[in-house]
């Protein structure tokens, strides 16, 4: 089969594309081809031996979208995407990325006009839920998103079931919740040092913690969350049924036990490198943040992710660290 | 104030043209100015001394929402939309009106420039209610549409949450139920024989009623709708906080309850005329549809609907028949 990731670039991207590359198929079937799109060129993964393609493209035009499905690849990972700060600060390019982009790739799809049906997996986001909350997020909680980001994605949900309702793909959204660890340099996301404060002092850094250790919030790694990619990609429309965009499982914890799950991991001086600063913006924009995401549905469905926090801690070090940290 | 109405020229447009003409003013302030839009040229209401232009034009073409823009209307009524079964039937109509003339009459606000942050009233519908739905549908219900109609307007009810929440306009959303008692023709609308079982008695006529007598649904009166238009008008920001897209109330009943306030009200000769022909195709449609809405915070925010079946009954003979029927 030919499988398509957008946002291939990526960090759950370049996650997805290994792992395809290194199973060499998808629910059974054999992955023979590959096409890896990203606005910059994605690299290829080293172990794939199939036919792999690169392109960098921007998918909200929309001559590039009908590009790519010209190929008629038979799933599409849909992750591209400007993130939540960049398209807060950017509004025009939020929606031109976020929500004109996934409709040019539905529409390319719904024009090609041979009773081309592909499986389309799309990323979406806790972010289509907006404060307040209940003590816990049921499946049936309605979108009411504080952020343009969060807005495109619930838009891009809407259509993507349209579109699925009509028999134009097979859809299905997934609502990540905040993934930890990313590896890599922090970044400037308000989320950022719920990795941050594992990263940092994983690497003989200092860590800043900015919000209370009470907080709440609810998180998986990026092997779960290229694990529900993988997952969702071969749930059939039957057992989906009409309600196609699904909140996924996650640890739900305090940053208190986030913390704990560190020292019993990798010891008291480690735990020690994260200072507490307290800054009432970032703790502001947590508070408006889902903390407990119930995810019965996709859970009965088969989507899994890690049981503790420790598990989330080791996975980071097995996978970005080699097996090792600073002591 | 000057008053903008897109879809000028449907019925709920033309209704409230009169209203406003006949108030002459909206919240205390005089309404001095009045463009009706409309894809067809909306009729001018008689009583009104001040201002008014007519304007036929499709408000998908960015130059024309822009040009609509430039008077700068100080409250707009955004009522245009293709209906339910066209949007279905025609899908890249229903696109190209309800998604993209929303968005171009946002943009053309977004793009103004000079700090213009109009008062928008946007009519959505409870078709952004997808069945399976639990007995009474509460305000935090998830949106999971079952019509590209529905879709159309969850997604035009988030653009106006973010367009609001961003500072570009005062947006408010409201989520109609079934509107009875339609006056004029039957039409094609699955929904068309909540209405036509109380006026075509009425006016002497035989009515089909394809469903059971069981089946429940929620309705208000078209001067009900003008009612919540207006009301809607006059909230505050402040009032409304984030969630702007709101359900309305409205009567819940079943259809032997409408059919007993018909015979209450004009007599058994007339409740006679309806006849049962079931349609397993619109029962099977009707189905799918919400059945009562819970409208909450509506009524807490002083939406008021009207309180029996009777009442609906009731103002369709006051309004659109001059007081009489055919007994």
């Amino acid at each position: 089969m030919h499988v398509l990731i957008t946002g291939a670039a990526g960090m759950i991207g370049r996650k997805l594309a290994d792992r395809l590359a290194q199973d060499g198929s998808l629910h059974g079937k054999p992955v023979e081809r590959l096409t890896l799109l990203d606005i910059v060129p994605p690299a290829k993964p080293a172990q794939f031996t199939g036919l792999v393609e690169t392109i960098a493209a921007d998918l909200s035009q929309p001559a590039e979208a009908g590009r790519v499905i010209a190929a008629r690849p038979d799933a599409l990972f849909h992750l591209a995407g400007v993130v939540s700060g960049e398209a807060e600060l950017d509004f025009e390019k939020g929606y031109r990325v976020n929500l004109d982009g996934t409709r040019a790739l539905l529409e390319a799809i719904r024009t090609a006009g041979d009773g081309y049906k592909p499986k389309v997996i799309y990323t979406s986001s806790i972010a289509v839920f907006g404060a307040p909350f209940p003590p816990s997020i049921p499946d049936d909680f309605h979108l009411t998103p504080l952020t343009s980001y969060g807005t495109q994605k619930a838009m891009g949900e809407l259509l993507l079931a349209d579109y699925s309702r009509r028999g134009l793909c097979d859809g299905i959204g997934i609502r990540l919740p905040t993934i930890v660890v990313r590896p890599g340099k922090p970044n400037a996301a308000a989320s950022g040092f719920f990795s941050g404060i594992i990263r940092e002092p994983l690497a003989g850094l200092e860590a800043i913690l900015p919000v209370p250790e009470g907080v709440v919030h609810t998180h998986a790694s990026p092997r779960a969350a290229v694990g529900f990619l993988l997952h969702a990609a071969g749930l059939s429309p039957e057992v989906l049924g009409a309600r196609i965009n699904l909140s996924m499982p996650g640890v739900c914890c305090t940053v208190a036990e986030q913390i704990a799950s560190l020292r019993r991991i990798a010891g008291e001086r480690v735990a020690a490198r994260i200072r507490r600063a307290s800054d009432p913006l970032i703790a502001r924009i947590v508070e408006g943040w889902p903390q407990r995401i119930e995810a019965r549905r996709a859970r009965a469905l088969g989507f899994t992710a890690e049981s503790s926090f420790d598990e989330i801690v080791r996975i980071h070090i097995d996978e970005d660290r080699a097996g090792s940290f600073v002591a």
